[in-house]
């Protein structure tokens, strides 16, 4: 008996042939995923099944000249975890970051994801996986804009014009119908003029850069957030529009009233237990917040200045729940996005099943009959 | 500019032929690591750098019919690390296991391992791992026997005779050139046959199945254990040869005795650290240190009973000092392996470099050129 099973490879191209690009169906599959957390249909990592990942960090420093140090966005991590549902599938996204990777025309991270038989562990398909990661990271807050955000908002303010916030302006566009100015803002004018150069051509928005963030703040109905950990944003919660729905999907300094007077709901109340859980256990739990988006928010439960993370609202208990959404609109709103391998999972899924159906990627086999040791 | 770099997928015969079976050799890459360990040229995974992983924990019951549920050997694990010396890689190896696997003519565990560019993120190799993970997990007690055990000793009981053993067997049959006889211990007998068997062709040895635990302890100056975690080995510390080393690379469940008198050893105390730390920081410490072959040693010393973790000697360390090494000899040592990412690196990256320079496996590429987000 042979116990060979092929598993596919998919490259770039293939993913993109695969129809990994396309915003609107990745929403979808994303909003369903909300569903799914919401009712604890998934397990993510670690005994507290709610782990974003595990990462190896780079020291500060090091007698050994070749271990790579910390540096801006500088990090390997690996995010495993099953997704029930429809999807039924395990799997693991592991990737390197490093912000110095863009100078050598390289993506400033380099993803991959494999997906296996949730019975036996073989691998169904490895792919790359840097656009599907960004499709599902803009996918994200784009399904919090259809659910938070007023379905009559016109302008949306971009702070932090690089890969990901493109992704999330291209996601949260197909859930604008109104759309019609969208406001740049990026610490390099070049990057914010070459993303309202895109967004001008492929939306169709007025599309302005505004050097002042402020400014850049003060019209918007909505804001999207993904700036690098290079240098995060610094906002003060009065520079908002009074009904604005702000989306984050990346580091933000804000000043105590962006926490304490908005409504905040976050894509997960579990994983933000997680982080803290996980703080608490590291060697410098301060140091472990600085390195997570929720790190100010925490910072204010542990003050005692909010109430618990358990008391939160979560996006998939708001979809579940649709009395908690008339909750919205007369005020603003914070989404806060951390990202979880349950979305690598649903949309690595839906782009292997459609590259199956399609005849698409390079058949791989680890063996045809496993060396019997 | 193509950005293309292509990557190396090397299936298990592939790894075959770029000599991962050469049980020899991988004890001398895994002594280097050991050297590596003591010196702290290494990272795994965590803010502690000692992580053995993260796995996607299965719950004991679930209310949804397809959730994969806790049963034995079921988990997924991803081993992230980095290796410095002239290995001076990341990756991670990640793998499912089930014991219901076997009933499928599948191995236990599928294992696969990604080498990694350690500045850019970018692949430069995923392998079959199941060879490359089992030649690992033997080379590690073998390594310990070439230091703590009598280079004299001539008898060797294999408690639990399945795959894991019998590279540990392998491995540890290299380091013992008077080996003469070998006693063969299982739950099940045709386990133990088969592994005789093979023992008695490939090593030339004397090989005894037997029945009673105690009479296959009584005579053997080397032991090891690695047996299913289905039915742990129940040991009492009196059954044991005077002078024995007994390296365990699974699950035992021993009296106090076996850990209160005897010399322990262990793979790397930082290793161990980390996992009390987890422990701490998971919902149910006992339930944790159920599922790790050092947690009957963690509950003594939370006890008082033992010294803290801290106070242990490592391999590493009586590697870097031979004075450690004199303590030898006189009395019974236990060394404890619990499974370290470093190992699957060394190993990995040898047989990745064996293999480019053969010209074997299948290159891929995840692209051309990035897609321009």
């Amino acid at each position: 008996m042979s116990a060979r099973k092929d598993f596919l490879f998919l490259s770039e191209p293939d993913c993109i042939d695969a129809g990994v690009l396309d915003a609107g169906r990745c929403v979808d599959v994303c909003e369903e995923v909300f569903g799914l957390l919401a009712q604890g249909d998934y397990l993510m990592g670690g005994p507290n099944h709610n782990s974003h990942g595990m990462g190896v960090v780079f020291p500060k420093s090091s007698p050994f000249p070749n271990m790579p140090v910390a540096g801006p966005d500088r990090r390997f991590v690996a995010m495993p975890g099953y997704l029930g549902g429809r999807f039924d599938v395990c799997g693991n996204k592991w990737y390197g970051s490093n912000h110095a990777n863009t100078a050598k025309g390289l993506p400033r991270s380099v993803l991959t994801l494999m997906l296996n038989d949730k019975e036996t562990g073989e691998p169904l398909c490895l792919m790359s996986a840097n656009l599907l990661s960004s499709a599902r990271t803009g996918a994200v807050p784009a399904v919090a804009t259809r659910h938070l955000a007023s379905a009559t908002a016109g302008s949306v303010a971009v702070l932090g014009c690089g890969p990901i916030n493109k992704a999330c302006l291209k996601a949260i566009a197909t859930q604008l119908p109104h759309l019609k100015r969208v406001y740049f803002y990026d610490i390099f004018e070049a990057a914010a003029e070459k993303l309202a150069d895109w967004a001008r051509q492929t939306l169709g928005v007025d599309a302005i850069v505004e050097n002042d963030l402020q400014t850049a703040l003060s019209g918007a109905e909505v804001v999207t957030v993904a700036a690098s950990r290079v240098k995060p944003l610094v906002v003060q919660n009065d520079w908002l529009h009074p009904e604005a729905t702000v989306l984050i999907s990346g580091p933000i300094s804000a000043d105590d009233a962006f926490w304490l007077e908005n409504r905040v709901v976050l894509d997960h109340v579990a994983l933000h237990e997680a982080y803290v859980d996980e703080a608490v256990a590291s060697p410098d739990k301060q140091a472990a917040y600085d390195g997570v988006i929720g790190g100010p928010l925490y910072r204010l439960i542990d003050d005692g200045r909010l109430p618990a993370l358990k008391d939160f609202t979560d996006l998939g208990t708001v979809l579940q729940a649709p009395a908690q959404r008339a909750d919205t609109g007369a005020r603003r709103t914070v989404f806060v996005a951390c990202g979880m391998s349950v979305f690598d999972l649903a949309w690595g899924y839906e782009i292997y099943r459609t590259a199956q159906d399609k005849g698409l990627g390079t058949p791989l086999a680890l063996w045809d009959t496993p060396y019997a040791e």
